[in-house]
């Protein structure tokens, strides 16, 4: 864009001071800095298309206006994104808000646009019109043998829907679980679902992988399915290779140290994806990094260590954003999430492996620590608004955004009432 | 009724028995049971309008059917469940959901009915149709003069409403806050909240309250401009006598000492009233007593203590039922309530008081906790049960209330897709 | 004892009328009264070693006297518990703190007192006198291979003390982890424990149990080793069959579900024991059910549905208090423990199975709590009396405790200053 | 010192790059670079003579050797922290740990260090030999009239050292509560605490503050009697005007929004004082900044928004660490803690408030976080280090300790098995 390339002309000076010394910096720590500006490039965050538009809680929802309408647009805002920080090349669909009606044409405008689709992810949280059986009470888990049927063909169904785009992936975030004691039988839930996983697992092609999501509470207050990594876990050792955990920072308990589980899961071969948001409480779906960027520093350091390693055997992982923009802009909230992302998986990168090892294994507890405190604290900003700027983007994606009123001119072209699809 | 009458026979053996059984023994204690049941009797819980159809969360909504389309509606599902256990005499309106049209016709209603007005609620967590300013960023709390007159109005307005209809209670739960750091100042923010509060006790009535509700998160998940009892109490102190505070059982972070609390705000004069429901991770508004009876009781202990010991100088406390029924037929979620509120204030009635408070004064740790413990072990529904039969209402409210099909009954006469306003 | 009989003499009329009334009450239903009592009097709950004595914080410790100076004076205890209530017939060793010196002479001791070894507990979490290795940075999964191989032989040693007593059951709680980010590589630290406890189990004879209990902090406070059920269940599976998941009530990040842990658990036949004790906060060993019973009733539920059922292929569980008595008498406290435990042992034999899972399956929410609310509101303390009492028990252990004087007696003959060894 | 010159000497280089580089970035910004040297400079935290030596948790303790073993000792050790690190004037006495013996030679050791008396301390929560009466059941909020005039006492003589060293503050964490529901009147505790404090009050010179802590749980575990802010702002109240709240970073339940809270008690012109530590789960004892460094900086972003607003009446804040080292050498973990506070203070002093408020005020959440995350993600530690280093302390505080072998001149002086006092 035009734009970007204006921008990145202000900008340039003082950019290239700050690179220059960081640049120089690290490479007196003997950090080859090409590769690591290649390394950030590869690097790819997928969009939700449910993050498009302004979330909302059970008490209210406050649009911003310009939302997309359909998912050709969703597709389009991804690839503004995109074309913006040049890290967000895939979109995840949502079945049924998402389902594509004319797959060919979707896939050309993709291709116009440098995007893949990434996730299918399936719906049995919601009754939509016209649905035979309702979810109230469960889906997969449910009681009733029809109902369960039901929502496994749709689960079958979103594959379906996946292979006409080239995804390779389906997510299933179960919301089955009860609200009091007694209401639902845990074994019997958990023997029900799993069966109901086994058929779905039958559908899927060889080389896809089914991602079991984990969540403890929300939207039941009692119990979940699935409510830990334990569980995801065990529905995975049931199903087979080609199922994996995924790991939604906002869905674990108060004070879980989520990068041992990273870390567990990576050593049992068995991580298959990540959904980034930032959280407080619970599932608070903020922006990612906006809360707690050491402890995601901390898991990204977990997951680069593995991957590192070539004693783990672990599949790649899927990166997904899941979040719901209450309050800010849903585009500019996405551009500070990847951007969070990119910098911390940066760090992560930076982190002298032999040297924390050698610490860990001599027990110096404040030389191992001040390793990983050490790169938390450099400001490696300027190598990813390089490593952006080298591919095309913009050293400042939200200066971009805003400078260009591209918010106003979507509300201009789709109206201030517009709804997204699903929200 | 008829059909209570007809109940309570075929049920009067079991529960005669039953009755004599439990009223024997704690006569042996030296319990007064008339008196007892007198005390059992005169306690009344407002019902909220918005617990009388189905709730949801942000992820969807499972609607049951016959829900009360209306103001008059929703009095007379109250009116029933008075009918069914007589301990439910009051409304709680939350404006503009129930904003009366005819504050006569309302009356005769209500007197039919015998009920009142308890609270009226305002509410400034969503923007209603036609409203000039929106409430996404904060209403009392707003940086925006004109936001916050205009949300001190709508409190003033809900204050007229409730005169007109006897009302003597304002609660405001005050949803402002913040998602992320740096979104709010958090001390012009409390200053702002606290002169908009001071505009609303302006146009107090004399013999009114302010109630202020504290909630640590949700719908914000960063901040809330009155997350705790203290913030509450601060305002009340800025506020005047009429401000007190309002605890809500599920507004707490994890492993709260909620009785504590009420322990300390009745010494500080200050408790105003209740919200009452269930919680086992947040604001789960599950039926009150569902998760933690044990708590509830030790809660129920210390208001009964304050409320008998003369030194304390707190007012009458409002009594409300705050919850939502994702799951559960309203109706029957509302009864079950009701009666663990009512078994719970028994129990709190039976506490012997000199006995405990001559173990603490001696640290006899196991001899106070015994006492509780016994209290809290007896078997007290059949004396609830008699207090109710007593009243003319049935000794099994759920067993009435499906025997004869009333959900049914509501379903054919509102239709299956009836959603209660404000829901 | 004389005074246990003296002492129902004077409870009888009162606790004859209290049982008949339950009892016929019961029997109304269709519960056979004398199989009830039979399987309470079969109920049988191990006794800590180390809960014998005053328990402390880090911040201080305020010992009561007359506490057991020796295993032959911690078994005494034991049996003056047991005789008072029948129900607490085998003890848990920790080793080194109760290394039998005559195992002989103690079998006499036992075999007189009714008593047996119940599980032998390994200590890797203190350094001992004379000890060659320090544990300060981990004892299984250290990064020393001689300090690793140290704790391997101290549990082997602990299996070596269990077969002299017949013991069948070693219990190991690892108390590794780290107090910093960075410290200890999270994926070595669990290899290493899983190859030290590999070690372990090949020296575990072919008729005993290794229990492996998790837990989520302290003594360290940013990992443990062992966190959650899930790492547990991992290196059961590592292991091998006669390994299995303790579960230690007071072991889980707050707001845990537990029951459905067990659940859980004891559905892929991997539940090994329990360690029973109350908890508000973390590990706070508080008595048994003092803090949540309802919870602890919904977590025996889960324990007697799956004993009840064929097709659960869950060895035997071991059960076990582990508690620390910071501010009670220690035996009172364990006396409110065990009765604890047996009253809602009671409680969840007498939920009706079928009725709940009729309710379940037809996703009748209320009904199936309402089965579940309904027992535990039932006054059931009668019951475990009479099983006590027909075994030869106390009606009121805790009364016939006091009576006798006999923590006075204790004191005269242990002296004011004693202290239980390990404390 | 020689070493630490020679040590600078050798980090001259990198240093000045780093320095010039952050300098010359931030003074384009506008930033007075001496004027923020000098800030860095004044700011001063008090070390706690308990952290000097190795802390430990209820199951063991690791000491490390060379620990301080009197006063004296301890006074050394902070002079070598201060000599580091030119930020550590002064220290914290425990009485009756740390009962001076000869004021006047303390005073002269002191005038040699540089350093001062922060404030006394009261020890209220554990029996020392030869006392009295038992602080089992509580001290200030006994039930017992003699016992608690045995804690005044006590709290009065902790004043009279403390004016012997020319200390102005007394530090009371009143470690009184309940094991047990039941076991405590919350109410009468209430009282009984507030007027014991008061008769402390009269004691206090009128120069001096007391500072009242707060702690949710430990060592109590069912109830504290000063579990939060608003109880410890309620006991301010009662007092008067040199009583103020204590807030120490590790005395929250979990997700408590601590930086709110310092903004509410200084709004309130009450905060008045801090402790410093790093905290997961709880009173963890961390290093300071060592598990939410983000969270840490919003505090201080809160601290140094009010200390600069002219309009805010709150009291000079008493700056202290309080912290327990099980792991690490406890000198290096204070090093390591100042230092976070250092280069966290920095990090709050450059956020341009001016522009903070802007945003704010026009609700540009984006913008307005943006500006607290570009100051955090900046690395100051060349200016926190340039600071040092003017002020005649090391660039590397760490690396001299290692380098000159400091722990184990200490070890062979004091020997290997020395013990801090009060450990």
């Amino acid at each position: 864009m035009e734009l970007i390339h204006e921008h990145n002309q202000q900008k340039s000076t003082r950019h290239a001071a700050a690179f220059d010394y960081i640049a120089g910096e690290l490479t007196q720590r003997g950090v080859n800095i090409e590769a690591l500006i290649a390394q950030i490039q590869a690097f790819q965050v997928a969009i939700p298309s449910w993050a498009l538009g302004t979330g909302g809680t059970r008490f209210g929802r406050f649009p911003i206006g310009g939302e997309p309408r359909n998912l050709e647009e969703k597709i389009e805002d991804v690839g503004l994104l995109h074309a913006l920080n040049c890290s967000s090349n895939s979109i995840s669909l949502h079945i049924p808000w998402d389902i594509p009606r004319d797959p060919a044409a979707l896939q050309q405008l993709l291709a116009v646009l440098g995007l893949t689709i990434d996730s299918v992810n399936s719906n049995t949280f919601q009754d939509q019109p016209g649905q035979a059986l309702s979810y109230k009470f469960g889906s997969l888990a449910h009681t009733d043998a029809a109902t369960r049927a039901q929502a496994v063909a749709h689960n079958v169904e979103c594959i379906r829907h996946g292979v006409a785009l080239d995804s390779k992936v389906l997510t299933v975030w179960l919301a089955d679980g009860s609200n009091f004691p007694g209401q639902q039988h845990f074994r019997r839930a958990w023997q029900r679902t799993a069966e109901a996983l086994g058929e779905i697992y039958q559908a899927l092609p060889d080389d896809w992988s089914m991602l079991i999501e984990y969540k403890p509470y929300e939207p039941h207050f009692y119990s979940m399915v699935v409510p830990d990594w334990g569980t995801s876990w065990a529905f995975c050792q049931y199903l087979g290779e080609k199922a994996q955990v995924l790991v939604d920072l906002g869905h674990h308990l108060p004070n879980t140290n989520i990068e041992q589980i990273v870390a567990r899961l990576m050593h049992f071969g068995r991580l298959g994806g990540f959904h980034f948001n930032g959280s407080m409480y619970g599932d608070d779906d903020l922006t990612t990094g906006s809360i707690k960027p050491y402890q995601f520093f901390l898991i990204f350091n977990e997951l680069v260590d593995a991957m590192q390693d070539p004693t783990v055997k672990n599949p790649p992982l899927a990166w997904m954003i899941d979040a719901s923009h209450n309050t800010k802009d849903p585009l500019e909230d996405l551009l500070q999430s990847v951007n969070n992302i990119l910098v911390t998986y940066t760090k992560a990168l930076l982190v002298d492996r032999a040297q924390l090892q050698a610490a860990q294994e001599s027990n110096d507890v404040v030389a191992a620590e001040e390793l990983l405190r050490d790169v938390f604290a450099l400001d490696v900003r300027p190598l990813v608004a390089e490593a952006t700027r080298r591919a095309g983007g913009a050293i400042d994606p939200i200066g971009v955004f805003r400078t260009a009123n591209i918010r106003q001119h979507l509300i201009k072209e789709r109206g201030q009432n517009s709804v997204a699809t699903g929200l």
